[in-house]
C-alpha cells in the first residue's frame, strides 16, 4: 500500500468512526491508538474498508507510513492528552507536517497551541467535529479554525467526509486559532438549551397533562413535521416511543434522571459571562443539568416540602400551546447563542462567517434542523442582527410568543419547573423593554458605592443627592 | 513620630477612607500614593487625625517610615496593578515584611499570589474588603485569606477598624490562599442577586401596579421593619424618596437604566460553573445588567415588537405577594451562595467556617441584613445543608413561596420581566422535585452520543435499545 494521504491518532469511538469516514470517502488513512491492543480489533470491525487503512502500533511507523506533507488528526482526550501527544509527536515531523486537533477542545487551548505552532513555524488546524458518533461515521459538521492555508491543505478531505445540506458541504472555515472549536462550543450550548427546551415540554405533557411517554412521542413526531423539525425533536420522539426491552416498561420511565455532562455548556456560559452576552436560556440548562445531578438533595428537597404538584387542569394548555412555546423558546436560544459569536466576533477579532455559521449547523451536527436554514437567510441579509429582530423570526414571535407566557405561566402556577422556557420568556421581555428596572440598580451602587449612574435628560456621569449626606459622617 | 504599625498605598476612596479608618482606631499608618499629589489633598481632608498619618511621596520613604515588620495594605485596582506595585515594593522589603492585598481580586490570582509568596519565604495577606466608601472609612466587613500566622499578626489591627454586631468583630478568617477573596466574591454575586431581586420588585410597583417613587419608598421602609430588614432594603428606600435638586423630579426617574457593573458578579458565576454549583438567581442578576447595558438593542426591541405591557389588572397582586417574593427569593439566593461556599470549600481543601461566614456578612457589608444572623444559626447547626431545607428558613420558604410563585406569574403573565425571581421560583421546583425531566436529556445523549444512563431498578450504567439500531448503519 502507498504512503496514506492521512492520518487519525486515536480509536475512540469518534476517532475509529472518523477513520472509517475517511477510508469511506475514498482516501487512504493510516491509524495509531496508545493502547496498540484496540488497533487490530478496529481493523476487523472496518470489514471491507480496511483495503483503505493502515494501522501502525509505533508511532514512528505512522508517521513514516503518512504522504509528505503529513497531515495527523488527532482524536484524544481534551485537555493535557492532547498537549502530551503533539510533544511526542512533533520531533517525528517535519516542519510542514501540520496536527489537527479535532477533539472537544475549549477554545482558549486551541488559541495556545496554534500560537505556539506559529512561534514553531509549523501548521496546526482545530477542528470542531459535531454529530455524535454517527455523525463522525456518516458525515459530521465540522468547524475549522487556524491559518486559511492551514485550512486549505484538508478542506477537500474535510468537506469529503462532512455533512451535505442540499449538496453543500457542511466543514467551514471559520478563522484564526480557536475560532473553530469556539464556534464549536457555542452550537454545545445551544444544544444543551435546546435539550433543556424539550425535557421541559416533555415535563409539561407528563407531569402537567399526564401523558405517558408513548403519547409524548407522538407529539414529538408531529411537532418534527412543522417549524420544529430538527434531529432532537426526531430522536425525541424515537426515545419517547422506545420500550425496555428488560421490563416492557417505556424506555423513558426507566431512565434515572440525573444527566452527565461533559463540560462544553459550561464553557458556553463561562465566555458568555467574558464577554457580557447574555446567554440565560443556556444558563438555565447547564443549571438544571447540575440539579438534576443533585439526586440526594433533591430527594431531601421533595420530602420537606412534599409534593410540589405540576398537574395543570384540563384544558389550562393545549399542544397547540406547547408547540408555541417551544418554538419561541428555540427561536430565543438561538438569537443569544449567535449573539454571543457576534460578541466573540468583535472581541477576538475573528472574521466569523456569521450567516456560514448557520448553514454549517444545517445538517451533520446535534443541532440540526429546518429552522437554521431560515436563520442562514436572516444572517445573510444582517451578519450582526440580533436573530429575534430579523424580519422573519420577528413575524415566528409574534405568534408564538403567546404560546411561551401561557406555557411558562400556568407551568409555574402549578409548581412544574421550566427554568428555560421562562429564561427565554424573561429574555424576551427584556429585550422588548424601552426602560428597565436597572435604574434601580444604578440608584442602589451610586448611593453605596458613588459608581455614578447616567440620566434620562443629558449626558455625562452623575451622583444622587444621597452622597453628601452619608459620607460626611 | 515614631515608627508607623500599619501602611497603606493607594489613595483611591476606598484606600483613604481605610486609612482614615485605622487612624481613627488609634493606629499610626503610613500613607503613600502613585500619583504624590494626592498625598498632600488626602492629609488635609484628614483633619484632626492627620496626627496618626505620614504621607511619603517616595515609596523607599514609605517602607522606612513603617515599624518592623512591616504590614503593608495595598488598595489597588485589582489585577497588574497589584502585581507591579508587589515587584516594585518587595525588594525594599525584609523577608518577614508583609503585603496585604485588600482590593477585589479575583481568587485565582490571590491564589498565585500566596503560593509565589510561600515560595519566595515571605508572608502575603489577601482580605476581602466590603462596605463601600462609608463602610471602609466607619467599618467594614474582613474576609481574610493566607495562612493563618500572616492573619493572627494583622487581626488586631482588621478586627478594630472592621464593623461590629453586637459587639463582635466583623473580621474573619477565611482560609489559606484566596480563600477570604472567593468569600467576598460570593459575597458580591449574592449582592447583585439581592439588588436584582428588589430591582424587580419595584418593577412590579412601577409598571405593574401604577405607583411612583415615593410610594415605592414607603413600601420599602415598611419592609425594612420586617424579615427583609437589610442594608439594601433600607438604602432601596432612601433613594426611592429622594428628589433630583435640578428637576424636582424623583430622583430615580432621572436615572437611565443602563447599569454598571465591575466583573465580581461575573466572577461568581464563573466560579459556579467550574464547580457544578447551581446559582441561578445570581446569573440572572448578571444578565440583567449586561441586558440593561444594551439599551440600543432594547430600544429596537421594544419598536419591533410594541409596548410589552406590564401593567396588572388591580387587585392580582398584593404588597403582601411581594413581600413574601422578596422573602422566599432571598431565602433561595442565598442558599444557592452558601451551597457554592460549601462546594468550594471541598474542591479547594478550604476549611470554610460556614457560620462564621454568614456572621461576618451580619455587619459592615453591602448584603448585610437581620436574615444573617438566622443563617448563621441554621449554620452552626448544620454547616453543610443546603439553607431552604434548614428547619427555620424551611419554614420561611413554606409561608412565602405562594407568594414568590404568584407574584412571577402575575408579572410574567403581564409582560414584566422578573427573570431573577422567576429563577429562584424554578430553583426551588426543582430542589423540591424527587424526579425532574433530565430521563429525557439521558435518553437524547445516549441516542446521540451513546453516553449511557442509569437505571431508576439497578446500579450500573445502560445503554438503550435505540443503540444497535441506527449506529450500525
Amino acid at each position: 500500500m502507498s504512503a496514506a494521504e492521512i492520518g487519525v491518532i486515536g480509536l475512540g469511538t469518534m476517532g475509529a468512526m472518523l477513520a472509517l469516514n475517511i477510508a469511506d470517502n475514498g482516501f487512504a488513512v493510516a491509524v495509531h491508538n496508545r493502547t496498540a491492543a484496540r488497533i487490530p480489533e478496529f481493523m476487523e470491525k472496518a470489514g471491507d474498508l480496511a483495503r483503505r487503512i493502515t494501522g501502525h502500533a509505533e508511532l514512528e511507523d505512522f508517521v513514516k507510513g503518512l504522504a509528505s506533507p503529513r497531515n495527523i488528526i488527532l482524536m484524544v482526550p481534551a485537555g493535557d492528552a492532547v498537549d502530551a501527544q503533539i510533544e511526542q509527536l512533533r520531533p517525528l515531523l517535519d516542519v510542514d507536517d501540520m496536527v489537527i486537533d479535532a477533539g472537544n477542545a475549549n477554545f482558549h487551548d486551541s488559541e495556545r497551541r496554534a500560537k505556539a505552532s506559529e512561534e514553531a513555524g509549523v501548521p496546526f488546524l482545530g477542528i470542531g467535529v459535531s454529530g455524535g458518533a454517527e455523525g463522525a461515521r456518516f458525515g459530521p459538521s465540522i468547524m475549522g479554525g487556524g491559518t486559511p492555508e492551514a485550512w486549505d491543505r484538508v478542506a477537500h478531505i474535510l468537506k469529503a467526509i462532512s455533512a451535505k445540506y442540499e449538496g453543500q458541504p457542511c466543514a467551514t472555515y471559520m478563522g484564526t486559532g480557536g475560532a473553530g472549536h469556539f464556534v464549536k462550543t457555542v452550537h454545545n450550548g445551544i444544544e444543551y438549551a435546546d435539550m433543556q427546551l424539550i425535557a421541559e415540554a416533555y415535563g409539561v405533557m407528563r407531569d402537567g397533562m399526564g401523558m405517558d411517554a408513548a403519547a409524548c412521542g407522538a407529539v414529538f413526531d408531529r411537532w418534527n413535521k412543522g417549524l420544529l423539525q430538527s434531529y432532537l425533536i426526531e430522536i425525541s420522539g424515537k426515545v419517547s416511543a422506545a420500550t425496555d426491552p428488560e421490563t416492557g416498561n417505556p424506555m423513558l420511565d426507566m431512565i434515572l434522571d440525573r444527566a452527565g455532562q461533559k463540560g462544553t455548556g459550561r464553557w458556553t456560559v463561562i465566555e458568555s459571562q467574558m464577554l457580557g452576552a447574555p446567554v440565560p436560556v443556556i444558563e438555565a440548562a447547564v443549571v438544571a443539568r447540575n440539579m438534576s445531578a443533585q439526586r440526594d438533595l433533591r430527594l431531601a428537597g421533595a420530602k420537606a416540602f412534599g409534593p410540589t404538584g405540576g398537574a395543570m387542569a384540563d384544558g389550562t394548555l393545549s399542544l397547540d400551546d406547547l408547540e408555541q412555546a417551544l418554538i419561541a423558546g428555540k427561536v430565543l436560544c438561538y438569537a443569544q447563542g449567535f449573539e454571543l459569536l457576534i460578541k466573540a466576533r468583535a472581541e477576538y477579532d475573528w472574521d466569523l462567517p456569521m450567516a456560514e455559521i448557520a448553514k454549517v449547523w444545517r445538517e451533520g451536527c446535534i443541532i440540526r434542523s429546518a429552522m437554521l436554514n431560515d436563520m442562514a437567510s436572516a444572517l445573510t441579509d444582517a451578519p450582526e442582527q440580533n436573530l429575534a429582530l430579523a424580519p422573519y423570526f420577528a413575524d415566528v414571535l409574534r405568534k408564538n410568543v403567546a404560546g411561551l407566557r401561557k406555557v411558562a405561566v400556568v407551568a409555574m402556577g402549578a409548581g412544574q419547573p421550566v427554568p428555560a422556557l421562562a429564561a427565554a420568556l424573561n429574555y424576551f421581555d427584556t429585550l422588548t423593554s424601552a426602560r428597565t428596572t436597572a435604574n434601580m440598580l444604578q440608584a442602589q451602587r451610586d448611593y453605596f458605592g458613588a459608581h455614578s449612574f447616567e440620566r434620562t435628560d443629558k449626558d455625562g456621569s452623575h451622583h444622587g443627592p444621597w452622597l453628601d449626606q452619608h459620607l460626611q459622617g
